[in-house]
């Protein structure tokens, strides 16, 4: 690599709807407080198919989507202090944000108020677009780059990158610890990340999943209890029953239902919006001064701690690795729910 | 009185939509912890307008609206250790409560998972209707009963045993004070309280109306500011400001665009529900880690802590004083929200 824009391999959405084919796409020079990061490893999260078919409208193609980054610094910009060559770290889904609002001075960059930059389907702050983790290297400042510390293999760490965060962040923020109750509803990319620091943090952890399909998994993950939501039993035995509920369910679920689970003062927090806005009666939020909260990811200090904090229990992600070359077979998979519970492409086969 | 069973003069709706009219109504002996209140003043809630014609359904008929009650300890019990005659006390929307659930022990008593005995429209323990305030004696036990400092007037403590609880808890719960931007939507009887309440507690407020028709009285009360969401420059200028907003209002407002006025981890309380479920996009709460939440009075202890705050900041509701033939025609004027802020009936014209 060089000082100059370089073009680097990448799997990129030629356009909304395309499947995903290989192709190179440039990399901005490395620059006083840039990183260059070799990637080693990019997860799959569901929003990156959102994404790359356009289901936000205003997408940015060629699209090389991948917000579930780990690698290996290759380069560092002369201004650079966090990092050195060979490095472990990572990249989730924002590279870059303001600095200045009172957001991003209180580390909540997932909320700057102008916008953070995303890591793809993005422009910087030259007018440039940003691309993605489904690729060989990126240039990132480095402080959007996250140590991964020792104790994570690199392909496990790379879904903490986002599934991880966005579990974490309200897990802690609700403050999920030894005597809660803690309920995962949905376990898949977000669900499994859940139930596994849900317990770490020592909560008591019960899973809703549809079926009772994934049951002895959720049980190895860490949960203490599982039940079907497709079984009315499920809403009138846990009634009132817990502390905090985290949706990572984007199909539209029965709210109301949910709320009914809270104990008074209970949180639902979601973190898988549905995209269609939802009917809410609010009775239940007044009978029991229960909250019905949002989440999205979190920010580079705090993603530094859940990173830290995984480290330290051993945490990764439950994966199955993939060649590039199965990406768009493995976006239908996600979309029928077929994996447990994240793709990470093997970037070197790019 | 004596210890057996009383008729006590009242103001009753005899059924569903029949106007309120003089009658009398069965109050119980004076049992070993209850204490007789002479009632000396009642406010007029709107609930009470929504109950007397049966709005919610399953109304129990005559009806004896009331739970805003301020009056004079006439007989205690002979296990009475709180109360002696002469006390000044009032009683707000519940007379009984499990006292053993988890909520009761917390001193969440309006929360009773068992269901608090409402102070009218109910069944007590013995399968009796309760009667309300709006008639001249009521037996309630000690426990349920409240003592009003001597700091407020009677006639403007009633209304606090639910517009000032109903708001006073949020306010205190969701840490109202110093460097907080408070806004209150709506200002009639709850929101006024609203107003009162958190600048005494030392927030920023500011008034949400829907024109600048009360701007003058919400300064005067205590507010900082004063828009109107008739204009829509009031969503853009005031995007991101609020630490806190409690909605009073029970028609239909656009929960997003309250949501928009929210700073980062801001949350909108609910303290005015309307009847039909809202449409609600989750994307506004994922960004920026909002709440949307309930709040329903508040229990005893927070009740008396209510009392004693208002007593010693000399806070009272604004009232209009009126004979108990005037009832039918205040229901008329609340609905039309004519009032200034709450009606409170003198009961000694019952």
């Amino acid at each position: 690599m060089t000082t100059n824009v370089t073009l680097v391999p990448a799997y990129a959405a030629p356009a909304a709807n395309a499947p995903l084919e290989r192709t190179t796409v440039p990399r901005r020079p490395v620059g006083e407080h840039d990183v260059l990061i070799e990637i080693k490893y990019a997860g799959i999260c569901h929003s990156d198919i959102h994404q790359a078919r356009d289901g936000w409208g205003e997408g940015i193609y060629p699209m090389v989507p991948g917000h579930e980054i780990a690698g290996v610094v290759a380069e560092v910009g002369p201004g650079v202090t966090r990092y050195t060559v060979g490095d472990r770290v990572g990249v989730g889904c924002f590279v870059d944000s303001c600095r200045e609002c009172a957001n991003c001075l209180e580390g909540l960059e997932q909320y700057c108020t102008g916008g953070s930059t995303g890591t793809y389907n993005a422009l910087d702050k030259n007018g440039e677009p940003t691309y993605g983790g489904y690729s060989t290297h990126v240039v990132v400042d480095e402080n959007y780059t996250l140590r991964i510390p020792e104790g994570i293999a690199l392909d496990e760490a790379a879904p903490l990158l986002c599934a991880g965060i966005t579990l974490y962040s309200p897990l802690a923020h609700w403050n999920a610890g030894p005597g809660k109750k803690v309920a995962i509803v949905g376990l898949g990319g977000l669900g499994h990340m859940g139930v596994k620091i849900a317990h770490a943090l020592g909560a008591e952890v019960t899973v809703l999943s549809q079926s009772l399909r994934k049951r002895e998994d959720g049980l190895k993950l860490g949960a203490d209890h599982y039940h079907a939501t497709s079984d009315p039993k499920t809403f009138t035995e846990l009634a009132g029953s817990f502390d905090l509920i985290i949706s990572t369910v984007s199909a539209p679920i029965d709210f109301a239902a949910y709320l009914g689970l809270l104990r008074t003062g209970g949180a639902l927090v979601n973190v898988g919006a549905p995209e269609e806005p939802i009917s809410l009666n609010l009775f239940p939020l007044m009978m029991g001064r229960k909250t019905l909260a949002g989440s999205a990811i979190g920010g580079i200090a705090e993603t530094q701690e859940m990173l830290d904090f995984c480290a330290e229990h051993g945490l990764g992600a439950e994966i199955e690795l993939i060649r590039a070359d199965q990406i768009n077979e493995a976006y239908e998979r996600v979309l029928a729910s077929d994996v447990r519970y994240r793709f990470v492409i093997d970037t070197s086969t790019i």
